[in-house]
């Protein structure tokens, strides 16, 4: 297929926030799939914390992005030639991709989608295709949530957070989360129902976690590292589980910054610090849906999409979820389906 | 029973090395145990890191020493007054009791003891009380080595780090041990048959752990922490484990200290970091029994005792354990029975 492309390209690495001379928006022609290929329409284009990582040369759970090359991401695409087996265009499929239009990817890599039950296909892949299962193997697998027991979440507004957040509400824990705004509290509070709610940038944490955990903390669902991990690990009950889903405070840290001062209450509380990739879950998937598409469907998981419209803008959006800016899910709408 | 009493008590808090100003030797009467209690003449008293732990005002995972109390200790002792039921003048005891000649204990916190097979009762209490169970325990239920992987293993020569390097070995692990003289070093390579061994204290600890653990390591036993900490984190192999056992090097560090500068391996390579107390496994002592003493039996294990003789000398000698002194199993004879 002829036609214009567009692609963002790693130019050069971040030292700490991502500048504008990071990433490069190239004009170029549509690929042509190879042998077991499809060429995908990108309709939707999920920004993550895990994009920073990605753009970086430091050890990571995947090859960091070549300079030069397209930038990773989680895609939601329409099938509009293919080359591969099983996949006909008119395919709407979902998998790991990059920013662009158009892109040629490996069909083994690419998943069928459609919309659960009553959801929308963008709720669907928004939604269930990482951030959901993220959630629900973070705290029930690693987190092991007992009722009465103490969660605590970070980032409790965001993608996961919030997820985490409502599943250990439905687990039976008392739950406090940190976000930092006032209006994302008091959607932690009114709408999502949480025991407890922190703005960490007007509040001093360290207080307001002996406050709002007067009986210690059971479960810490760590989306930040740094000083808030610290905070929690002094308040860490007696077998703790610290869940390391993300360590966003740090990613834009420029080299390296010590670690937890606190990392002594490891051993004098027998805690279990726990890090994990949801790709590592990819088989135990069907689990995660047979939890989540319910809880959605009877209204008992909320979430919220942030959608931002145009490719162009993904450079610009992406930088708020460092911000503390989004609320939800983001998202780059490229080319939604009509 | 009247007579004379020596008792170690703790006069101050160390500010990072046990200075002598830190712990005083009272003369004082010896005591009458109350109803419920015994009095036992102290044959043994243990060493160990953890002392240090227990002389500081930190969080911890039993109250510290408070000052103007006798400093705590694991002691072997033999029964001389009995106020309790089932212990009889006679009985050889072990468990918690203190830096003293002669201590009123109650009764439901010790055990009685009795030389395990062959071995004699100096070394039944001293490798099978705290020391084997928790190498067992730590490296068994805590790292779950499975043959042909890499353990790493500090303090290597030590007591609970000798015995954690031979069961590594016993179950078929590639084990690489890290100790602070040529000695030490000798003795893990050619008499417990380690696969690889560091001299921390001559050798670069960074580079000598990507020399002698070509496929990164899986299984690390942590009995220091800090700057080897690091040197390993950046060494782990995905799902590795690190079985956080002591934190020696941290223990004199005065205030706080950072934490491990590499904590991101824990996500990145989805580490699981487990801290333990082998108090937490007493109900499970005798599945330790079961694999230790044959073991031992049948010399598949090896342990050094450091025996120095005489409680005046405890302060002194505790010190070793912090300057890489000691030699195996550190151990002070008050009175060793006749």
């Amino acid at each position: 297929m002829a036609g214009q492309n567009r692609v963002w390209r790693l130019s050069r690495r971040p030292k700490a926030e991502i500048t504008p001379d990071v990433l490069s928006l190239e004009r170029e022609p549509v690929p042509a799939p190879a042998d077991g290929e499809v060429l995908v329409r990108v309709n939707y284009l999920s920004l993550d914390p895990t994009n920073r990582v990605w753009m970086s040369d430091i050890p990571q759970y995947m090859p960091p992005v070549g300079l030069g090359e397209v930038m990773r991401g989680l895609i939601c695409g329409t099938v509009i030639e293919s080359r591969a087996p099983g996949f006909s265009e008119g395919d709407v499929v979902g998998g790991l991709g990059g920013w662009a239009d158009y892109l040629a990817l490996p069909a083994r890599g690419l998943n069928k989608l459609a919309p659960a039950a009553t959801l929308s296909l963008l709720d669907t892949w928004a939604i269930l295709s990482l951030v959901g299962p993220t959630a629900y193997f973070g705290l029930i697998d690693i987190g092991q949530p007992k009722s009465g027991e103490t969660l605590v979440v970070t980032t409790a507004a965001g993608a996961v957070g919030s997820i985490a957040a409502q599943i250990g509400k439905l687990k039976g824990c008392y739950v406090v989360g940190l976000a930092g705004t006032d209006d994302k509290c008091a959607w932690l509070k009114e709408d999502l129902k949480l025991d407890g709610v922190i703005n960490y940038k007007t509040e001093d944490v360290a207080q307001a976690l002996r406050r709002a955990c007067p009986k210690g903390i059971d479960i810490y669902f760590d989306n930040v590292g740094g000083d808030i991990l610290d905070a929690c690990l002094v308040l860490m009950n007696l077998k703790g589980r610290i869940v390391t889903c993300g360590l966003i405070s740090t990613y834009n840290a420029e080299g390296a910054r010590g670690g937890p001062k606190n990392y002594a209450a490891i051993l004098m509380q027998r805690l279990r610090v726990q890090g994990f990739i949801v790709l590592d879950y990819l088989h135990r998937y069907p689990e995660a849906m047979a939890a989540l598409v319910p809880w959605l469907m009877e209204g008992k998981l909320k979430y919220r999409l942030d959608v931002v419209d145009g490719l162009e803008n993904a450079v610009t959006a992406v930088k708020r979820l460092y911000t503390g800016e989004n609320k939800g899910k983001l998202v780059i709408a490229v080319a939604p389906p009509t």
